[in-house]
């Protein structure tokens, strides 16, 4: 059995120095979370948080480890090169994700701003965890309403015949600037199947509807057409099949027959404003783990 | 101008004696609102609730008036014979709802007891503004349950080569039973469109699916297949086209990614009960016009 | 009886020319609605929405139409000089709100900015029909961010010797800007009985609790020393009684252990931006009615 | 470190034969969960879920952990044993429940049935994982309804003389009935601290108001009056301080001015059925801990 810590820390706990993430999936089998746990304490790691979940009919275990590296015995590098070796033992899917290094979030966006207006609020009040190196759309629209919040904007206008070739410069961009991972913020442009390739899990896309209910064009119109008493927007990953991405969070409000379709776009924005943060900030503090067409969300 | 009583009640209103809904539906109009009121005034029928809109893209009026007969100068039948008349002039669809008379509600339902239990308790309970002379089932299953409330229990049980026989044999138990309303309470089995044109705008089913997502077989497998992040039941009038019937009430809750289909199946169920009683209840305070796929729900 | 437009509208319906609204309270009697609708048709007025309440507890009416006066036969002024007579018979407190006049509002703010900003975002998009003329706060920190949106900054800092003399400040400013109407955006000094007075039903505030519950300071560290788990804001009226005014609209959200009093505050503060903004839209589109501690909101 | 079962889990996993929960809370310090794990799979017990949490304000932890005795090398009492001297070291207040015990569950009521016949339907339907030897009530008046489920009925009448009598006879069913848990469900009498301090945490109160708002009597009452526009109900734990009990769930709906007192009752009455459910079927899976005033709930 591990040893433990004799000094139980009796007053207020100090706040972590060095966080550091830890998202495992792997077949379901006996002693995971032990070997998991083990590993870290042998190591002088504190688990601060663990998370974890076990989907009895697919045999599969997903975990969320949340530990401070202060005081382990050897650096992050060398404690991964050993945890590659447990992690190929119980053919586990893994990824560690040191909180020292912020990530670096590119916003795609068209012309309607609430969204990317919502999230650049949100990260200039503190409240995403991340850099945001540049916003790029393909309009010259919002140019003033992002500059206000001194971001790079970059306007790639893009026309039916110069649709790859924009897209291209829209990797480079993304590239140079080192982004992690790309929000689409009501970007009215469907990527192909090459780009989404290349950040599998790290597009993040709000659609303004309650998928899989009115995929396809002007979803407001349809649920206004087909009469709903409930509206709903769906934050989720983005995979070469539109609208069928694994979903991150979903929000809705009751809506009745006083709502013309300019008021379900209204009441729509706001629940895509709401969220798409919350999606984002989900995956910014790497709560998300993504099993086939579904997640697992540590919350 | 029309006169107006003068002696304003200061004190507590007395309970109407005789309360009559009118429910009107018509192409938009000037003056609409004060045909109808004043109407009623000048008949000395004193109005105790009017709700009203107007659907500016389609340029249609609706409106719902609860009025007391007590002190009308002419019988009901004639009112109503001379309101037929302003109607005609305004090429208004209407009905008009005596609440002494009760209507009679028939339920339909199969294995699972959840939403007909429901309904039998807050019918218990007077909270349901009815009569249940009956409810037929294709099963023996709940008989039980059913006759626990003193309510008659018919089981008529279908197989695929029965199934217009069974079909005819329901429809004489509603009509020998002076049936105004048929509740589909997960009731499995579906209706022909001949059963159905005969029930326009009367039959209300309790689907688990938040529609028009996961319409089909087994909506609950469907939406855990697919990740979503919240569930839903819907309360609507059945059509001819299945699922496609206008929506009354919908209700929804979060889950998660521990939820089994199991648990949405609890969840669910819970949704629908709540769902379904809504909607009834609407159903049978005339609080329901039906325009197209759409509904206007006066709450 | 009153005569009725005999074309009916039958295709899609203009936008209205000149919207006026009407709200009456008054002990209930026969006929009321009758006596509105027919004062309004006789003058040629068509009544676009007309919603009506009576509390049958307290025997009191309440209304809200909403008409259009073109092709009224008389002027706005002798219209409502007529409709002064028929007021007066059935006891009415009322009053008429022109839209073509936009009402102007007054933000006071702290130093918390997000109601503040929210507000002056939905009005830079067009969603809350009114001038805002100036902010005013009792600190100079949010006036980069308030001036980005191009309104007038005041900022008029107060000690506890200074109190009256800042805030007779204050209601020079707002006197000379003309304003109808005052937000408190999470102003957070106390105003005295003698200027609540001079606002009645005009000022808004948002509090960040769910009133009664968590009154006085700190309330989302009461909320979490109380162990809740749903918290909420409340948008009121502001009256003498601090925390007790007339409640507009109020927002929950569910919180669990693991949300800290950070968490509580995060959460909190998205309430409190949904709550205000509906609350000031509401008072906007003159669908607030007063009476007593409780208010009639027609939505 | 700990050693892994080699073979992973590939297909679905069986249920599990003998399921026990864990709880746990102790100050917090480092390589708690890494001692708990370690010693469960010491002794090959198969850990099918652990939820912690660290209370960092507080310097708190808390854990519940349910695991598989299939193919523990020692009995449950033994294991019992064992862990006693670990968690010892660690100041951990803990319990351990075998499900394969089932928890005795005692109901009191008074006239009103909703919330113990709900309690008692999902009973029958097998969703609550309890024994319900005995319904208690002061009244006769709900005989009828809770021995329909085949549940022992005992009427106990009180006066204001034979309150501490009345009391001593409940207790002395309960103890006879071996009940673990006594669910108030809508039971009107006021229990003493003698009674309360016997069954600690093990008293669970289903309250008709938002708490802390609207303590006291007549809550309804007091939420119309006051204007709300969100009612809510409360389930919590007993204690001596009457509605300041620890809160496990609590559910809300929006209402507004058309809801009279006897809407907040009727819509109320569905919040409590719901959050008393959703409380009690939280204790019996052993998922609340209760820490001072607030709970940790784990879902």
């Amino acid at each position: 059995m591990n040893t433990v810590a004799k000094s139980a820390t009796t007053g207020k706990q100090r706040m972590p120095k060095h966080n550091v993430h830890l998202l495992v999936s792997c077949p379901d089998a006996r002693g995971i979370v032990a070997a998991i746990t083990g590993f870290l304490t042998d190591h002088n790691v504190n688990v601060l948080d663990l998370d974890q979940h076990t989907d009895s009919d697919q045999g599969w275990f997903f975990a969320r480890v949340a530990f401070d590296l202060t005081g382990c015995d050897v650096s992050l590098d060398r404690l991964t090169e050993l945890w590659t070796r447990i992690a190929d033992t119980l053919h586990m899917t893994w990824r560690i994700h040191d909180t020292a290094a912020k990530r670096r979030m590119a916003i795609l966006v068209s012309k309607r701003d609430h969204c990317c207006r919502e999230l650049l609020w949100r990260w200039e009040d503190g409240e995403l965890d991340c850099e945001i190196p540049l916003v790029i759309s393909n309009h010259e629209d919002l140019r003033d309403v992002i500059e206000r919040f001194n971001v790079p904007f970059h306007a790639l206008p893009v026309t039916p015949d110069s649709r790859s070739e924009q897209e291209k410069r829209i990797q480079e961009l993304l590239i140079k600037n080192h982004v992690d991972v790309v929000v689409l913020a009501r970007y009215m442009q469907v990527l192909t199947k090459s780009f989404v390739d290349r950040w599998p899990s790290r597009i993040i896309n709000i659609r303004h509807s309650f998928l899989p209910a009115f995929a396809g064009g002007r979803p407001y119109h349809q649920a206004y057409d087909r009469g709903v008493k409930v509206i709903g927007a769906t934050c989720h990953y983005v995979t070469e099949d539109l609208d069928a991405g694994p979903i991150i969070e979903q929000a809705v409000v009751q809506v009745n027959h006083r709502d013309t379709v300019g008021d379900l776009v209204r009441k729509g924005a706001d629940l895509e404003r709401s969220a798409l943060v919350t999606g984002v900030r989900l995956h910014l503090q790497d709560r998300v783990l993504v099993h086939g067409q579904r997640t697992v969300v540590f919350q």
